[in-house]
């Protein structure tokens, strides 16, 4: 009966106004039974890709049927739709403006709905709170074991965010800086096996802001303190890093900063 | 039997030093299938009217019998009384100190408590942290289904924020900014129904900061990038925001800055 | 059935990055069932003495069987261990680099594990997330009713921090200054017990930088708004504090500042 119990959260919602546990007042009101996880909800504001970035990292370690409510709407109030994603082992609701873009990419994928059916919606459908008045009682109700074509109908498109995927230009991959984590570890969207095809075993340079780095490294702690190193982070991107230090603060880069790995023969 | 199994939570106490833990581990060890929710533990330290703010704008989410417990205390230890109070549908526990001033604004508010029977306190109650050694263990014992009579004796008065309402001043809506939420949205302390009953369908000049504004907008949607607008935000009171911008900083508001609405005619 | 249904935690690993949502995907993949609280996330990074004070100041509000994680890793992929101590009413699990310190101080205190039963791991062990591929899976395994020697082999040594305790230098203490809250009190690792046994009755003198303190307040509420003062907070240590004030930024003191009480006679 339980078997969709749980709801994850990624929002750009910050932790002071109370708008969270709004949301979980919604979800709890419809299903008191379920487990509500918090994932993140410092995503920059109006970030879409920041949250796209931390929900394709996040998700697949939740239990299959969970269920990905992701809130990061600049549109609300227009007409972006909001949409279901149904992946085969994993649920994800959100507006259609890209935030949901890894469940596209799976294999197995099955489906989009438009939601339109209001009788899961709040009473009173605001203009600016949609993930109080639509997305947090929709997914609630999908809890509860609501099928998905009742909650409304099938889309053939929806939005996806490109700008994930990194570039190959004459053999060397043009990858971006996607977000620094809070230890200051700088994340690409250079994935190890995009890495290991156009790298293969030859040498290689990895170029980041003014650092220049030709070693992969197996871990933080084989490193020595403050030394920049690359290395494939726990979710098998391209990432650069300093020992026991702040590399986006060593580096000086942001996110969208360019990171190229140019093999070397 | 697990009627009133949710408790939130409101505090100052920050996400760093465990404070929080320490209220959830108290409750647990009470009522080990207690709904745990947190609203906000970033209210700025000490300010009891922020924490009254957040409380008005998210209680009425929650499902009925849920229990709110608000730990914003600066008197702990003073002769400060610890109440609950009982609206008919929610319960409140918290410091008589008017942080819990909108259960009393209540349609069909019924009583409040002063609690007093130790036999519900923690063994050893400290001059410091009555959030752990009172309110946490009371709101959990009341979790359990204790009735209010046994926590307590009935009070007939109890502290009230008044500065949570506008004035009228010669048909000039004269309003407070109350809080700035984490997009830079201003919240003021002006309703929706208020704004109607003295502006009617009369033109109207809000004036905050610089800033004059003369329409409200339907949504954030629908404004042009950077604009400043004003709109009756998701709890229904008169905001100002920027399309996809901060408006705390582009206008330079701080919490109590004026805000006025002028019917022109 | 469920008497270790509880896991808290604390990491360093911040708010935004979604690390935290990950290791409560696993534990959930793992005992659907299972109580997750959150007791800080905003240790600073890789400061073990921080998690290690922040552990000792709360675990003991929680229900008795309750499961502790702490996952301040700075040496995650070299040899460091991961252990589980067994103090007979709690559980602790983490590295062994003295964050679960506390757990070695406590009467009755039972058994040390070393953990290495990779069948309780996840399938694939990375070198730099060792808190979602072993300490997350184990701590939900344990709460399942694994019992310990399942788990691992029995240590007789594990790392301890002997920083938490304070000297006595020709009847001086001389403690330090472990942390600032959140409402910046400051709180030194000179606990009331100790506090006691040396200054007795006699008159004594507290100083921390520029401040001199010659008496013990009972509350925050009895003091002069601003004025310094010296109390036994809520985790009984020696507390510096400034009424409704920042005491941290007042005294302008980090943690490691010295803070001695001298016996005056």
């Amino acid at each position: 009966m339980h078997t969709r119990r749980i709801i994850s959260l990624i929002t750009d919602f910050g932790d002071k106004s109370g708008y969270v546990g709004v949301l979980k007042g919604v979800i709890l009101s419809v299903n008191p039974d379920c487990q509500i996880v918090d994932i993140s909800h410092q995503i920059a504001p109006q970030d879409r890709e920041e949250a796209a970035v931390v929900l394709k990292n996040t998700y697949s370690f939740f239990p299959p049927e969970s269920i990905h409510l992701v809130v990061v709407d600049p549109d609300v109030g227009s007409k972006r739709k909001p949409i279901l994603i149904e992946s085969g082992t994993h649920w994800f609701v959100g507006p259609d403006n890209g935030v949901l873009s890894c469940a596209l990419l799976m294999e197995g994928f099955r489906k989009v709905w438009e939601i339109t059916n209001t009788r899961y919606f709040l009473p009173r459908v605001s203009t600016t709170f949609h993930g109080r008045d639509i997305f947090a009682p929709v997914a609630a109700h999908l809890s509860l074991g609501v099928p998905a074509h009742d909650l409304g109908k099938e889309l053939k498109h929806c939005v996806r965010l490109e700008a994930l995927e990194p570039e190959i230009v004459q053999g060397v991959i043009k990858g971006r800086v996607v977000y620094a984590d809070h230890f200051g570890n700088v994340i690409s969207n250079i994935s190890y096996n995009l890495f290991n095809a156009v790298v293969a075993d030859k040498p290689f340079r990895i170029t980041i802001g003014e650092a220049v780095i030709e070693t992969i490294s197996p871990s933080y702690a084989g490193a020595r303190e403050g030394e920049v190193i690359a290395l494939f982070g726990s979710s098998q991107q391209l990432e650069i890093a300093v020992r026991n230090g702040n590399c986006q603060r060593t580096l000086q880069v942001e996110k969208g900063a360019e990171i190229s790995v140019r093999p070397l023969t």
